[in-house]
């Protein structure tokens, strides 16, 4: 195969760098997988109404999100076990963000430890998932500010594991010498007819948490709060008032609740709901430039991209995440250019309209 | 194969355990298939739109039915000729449904006889067809209620059979060694060119009953009348006028009118209707726990589930409808837990949105 | 093949029984025959809401167009050519029409003549198609009179023939031996790298005919007037003022104007223009007994059947033909009793409804 | 293969006449190619509603663009580099263009000279491309003039080019002995991994054209001034205000931003903006006489057509553009017969009505 051009290619070329067990946990979804497709159809269900004969010829894709610049409105998503990728795992995932001036949010379920990845002067946060041991959470929290990670983004779609079919067959788990980094004193289990990491959220995870909770995690902590995994207006408002400073449209890339709605579906009544209070990012489905663009354009301050940085981490480590990140900048600069948008800020809702027709 | 984990293995595995005719018999749709493949695609259409941080540590999947409490959520759709997927039969259904703490609804087909499968601790419905003979009619009413069924639950959607053409090509007849067990003196013809259970409607079911019948049928039994195979609002409501203390709106899996609405297209109209006056229960192409979880969001008290049970019938007596439940309890509790529904109460028409896109 | 059971297992069936050129002609549409299938899936789009619990215990099938009864809602659909199929042709199909008690509209391009044809106590029209030479017009006219046709059925949407590039390709024409057998001295030309057929209509038929002519027509015969062809609601309203008895919503089964609207999504708004003044009929993609319910729900008093009596008269003559009217009445009875509809007159417009998701 | 008598089997049989890399430059539309596919589905969704009874023995299919009459409401769109498809190019197209009466827009990156293509009695535009070079361009519009093109045209949609993936994996250029006739001192460059024509147009063009830059072409020369690329409305009426006398409804065939609206689909809004101050054309997906009055019927004044174009040249050069254009004549002839059109002024938009239910 030539040279990859675009991120389908990539995962294209991913599946000869993974074992079975690797390309199952990264590529699945929950149950029938509904939801994990129709985050893609979503993208192709908006089209682009572009205006013309606007000056593009310079474009502006820097951004900020709580405050921190970025070079494009993008961060790399939460995603746990990146070392089933590639040896230096998160550590060349995050130095190719960094490089790329894209933010990284680095997952509790990492294989490297947060203080492998940290590269204070980028934008990264730390992905938490609340244990049932408060104590372990609350070091969590502790560990992430000691090293400079700049939010805690708290996965709240996730009381439970969404049900990864693919995982339960193989039995999922981490192969020898891999371990959840930053949870020295747990391990993945290996189940009988089960994925681990089923297992392991029925353990460890507490699905009691609620709202309430966030009162207790912004008490230990000095870093601002972003939510992830909200789908609703309503739960968008609570995220406001219950203090999170940003908010993460997400299905989870399609793993948690299969036949929940497209991430790019719910965008914009919830954009519509917060009413500017906050910042909004959104992920599952962005594969092209356009796509970024078109969450853009329905509200989304920037985008988070999942599966096709693990497919640039199988395929070429940290270069294959680099590119990974190029592409879609290219790409996204050359939509903007199209659309006549020579900053982000010219991205308005004027450019989409859901086609009511297919 | 492995050990199936959902119901779509269960149905793939079952191929290998049934004789060409029952299989034909237990999957077939009439005449070109159309409901019965929109029964599964209705549920694919709806999207769910779940609610985050709600304490779900515990899930509670019970509910209460004509005022019997059940452990979750579902009956067993009455069935005809179980014996063709397993000698045990609808034996072996009853033992796996009560053991489960779900409903079970026993077909006036059935191949064993309403005595041999009655539990009467257990909520199993006696399932009627009301013949030309009245006496016959009664003698199973009767019988039904002496030996404990709670309900009889009149299927009114089959005045005559529905075509299904694969019965027809097969000239479908009971085996050898199999006979509608509660209808000691009649029998499944075999007829040219013909599916013999068309023929048997046709000389022994009375396509004249109307509503006014169910007075005389209310007459003769004590027990609650429940009214199945309802699509429209109107004659959801002449339920109700006319005694019917439960409602399931039903297509009959897509094996009567071709073209007919799906059930859960069918269903919030049918509850909107009632308006709370009488239990609306459904059937028709749930699969999957988030279908459950749908149909109870669009206003279902509770569901019926049919195919899959013969499936897990086939496959493994009693253990294998054990598991079938077992498997859709498990489903129901996780998309309850990722809904932030800790009850069946949670439930509300929030997390459901027909999705008018495609 | 076991014997056929249903209308698409006889089209299939007709392909073993037909020439290619024969086959080509008869199944093909226009252009790209988006129409075509079109007619077929409009029929998929209505959804039935059934009526339960009311007494079918007799059904009624019988109808009347203008006046003459029928024993079922059914026409045959003018068809030229029909000794294509088989030797006897129109002959045969006009005999199964008259022994089943439903109606035929015989083709001004049969291959028998309309004397050969003619069962003066059935319900027969004689098509017409008003060619350049109006003495021969006059004179089909007044011969389908005297031999006892009950109407003019005058098609008119086709001022040209429509592009059927099947017949383009096999350079359509008439085997030797067959011919015209209405049109004594006109032939249908061999016309090289074109059909025949179209060369013949370029020729012969008049596409100068506008409304005003149907006062010629009315003029010169005292036969009531169907016009067949109308696909809008003004057509209509302007053809019940130019004194038409009846209209046929019809796009010639899709062989004239490929994209032209389905008939069945033309019905409604053409019933409603009509406002009961004329008899509304309809044609185009009925293979079901649940599509003539879907027409007459819609509004239609009866409907017309093409291309399947063809493959009916291929694969066994007057028989199948006869076989196909069975079928069909086999079906409409079935569905009426599973609708709740003991006659034609009870089958209303609330058992249809237009599936807007899909 | 028998002789094509539609444009798609010209664009099957062009196949065996192109290299691959000419085929792929031909072909193919921007990224995923979704909009490219939009285009022709966009033409399926509508459907036509024929009027009956119209005398149409006399057709006029003729129409003026910008007052000067055209035997076709159709025009060759521009499209670069025609002596890929034969060695006659540019002039077998315009050649054939005039001999039937149809207007052609010769690209800046043809591969003859504008000179040589010139045929002064013809209604023939030169498509600009603003190149950095101001002196280039004003050289290219006065030599345009000079020789006798009626129009200015000027591409909007590409302030850089569209990705077509295709030409980037075969680093698309001209082969030996092809180039840019028009543009004596530039080459399309040989780029490594990337197509030439990308980069020519990253070089060349000005991405910083707005709308009052065309006070400066219009400046330069008297001739009309067509703005071509427009898919909003408030674009539309900004290029009335500066001054264009018609406007081009495209997406560039899908070639420069995936994802944007099919052209069919922004016709309506387009038409609706300007109110009659501009003529308004559309290309986009044309393929069958029955598109052209789509087209028309939501308010086109006439159509432009594209790689049909080509195909008919790569298969038989001048004649094989005749026989394209004659081949769209006979359908849209057709067509307006049988929608009860004599003229185009007679095809009103009562005729089309978008599908909303597929």
């Amino acid at each position: 195969m030539h040279h990859p051009i675009n991120l389908f290619e990539y995962e294209h070329l991913a599946k000869e760098h993974l074992s079975q067990m690797a390309l199952d946990y990264y590529s699945s979804g929950a149950w029938d997988e509904v939801t994990l497709r129709d985050n893609r159809a979503a993208f192709e269900r908006v089209k682009l109404h572009p205006r013309m004969l606007v000056d593009v010829s310079d474009r502006y894709l820097n951004t900020s999100i709580l405050g921190q610049s970025l070079k494009l409105p993008l961060l790399i998503a939460p995603m746990a076990f990146q070392c089933l990728a590639h040896p230096d795992g998160e550590v060349a995932t995050a130095l190719a963000a960094a490089s790329a001036g894209v933010g990284m949010v680095l997952s509790t379920l990492a294989t490297k430890t947060m203080e492998e990845v940290a590269l204070p002067n980028s934008l990264q946060w730390f992905q938490l998932y609340i244990h049932k041991d408060r104590g372990l959470t609350r070091a969590l929290v502790e560990r992430a500010n000691a090293v400079g990670y700049k939010a805690i983004c708290l996965t709240v779609d996730a009381p439970v594991l969404g049900r990864r079919e693919r995982d339960q067959r193989n039995q999922f788990t981490l192969p020898p010498g891999l371990h959840a980094a930053n949870l020295a004193t747990l391990n993945i289990p290996h189940a009988q007819g089960e994925s681990g990491l089923f297992t392991y959220f029925a353990q460890q995870l507490n699905p009691a948490i609620t709202w309430r909770d966030l009162e207790w995690l912004q008490s230990i902590s000095p870093l601002p709060l972003v939510i992830k995994g909200i789908l609703r207006g309503d739960d968008a408002v609570r995220a406001v008032e219950y203090g999170a400073k940003a908010i993460v449209v997400s299905n989870h890339g399609g793993r948690q609740l299969d036949g929940a709605i497209a991430s790019l579906d719910a965008l914009a009544a919830i954009v519509a709901a917060v009413d500017g209070r906050v910042e909004v990012l959104m992920d599952g489905g962005i594969r092209r430039g356009t796509d970024i663009l078109k969450a853009i354009a329905l509200g989304a301050k920037a985008v988070l991209i999942g599966r096709p940085v693990l497919w640039g981490l199988a395929v070429n480590g940290k270069a294959g995440v680099s590119h990974i990140i190029s592409l879609l900048q290219h790409e996204l600069d050359v939509a903007m250019a199209l659309t006549g948008c020579p900053s982000l800020e010219d991205i308005d809702s004027s450019l989409v309209q859901l086609d009511l027709k297919s």
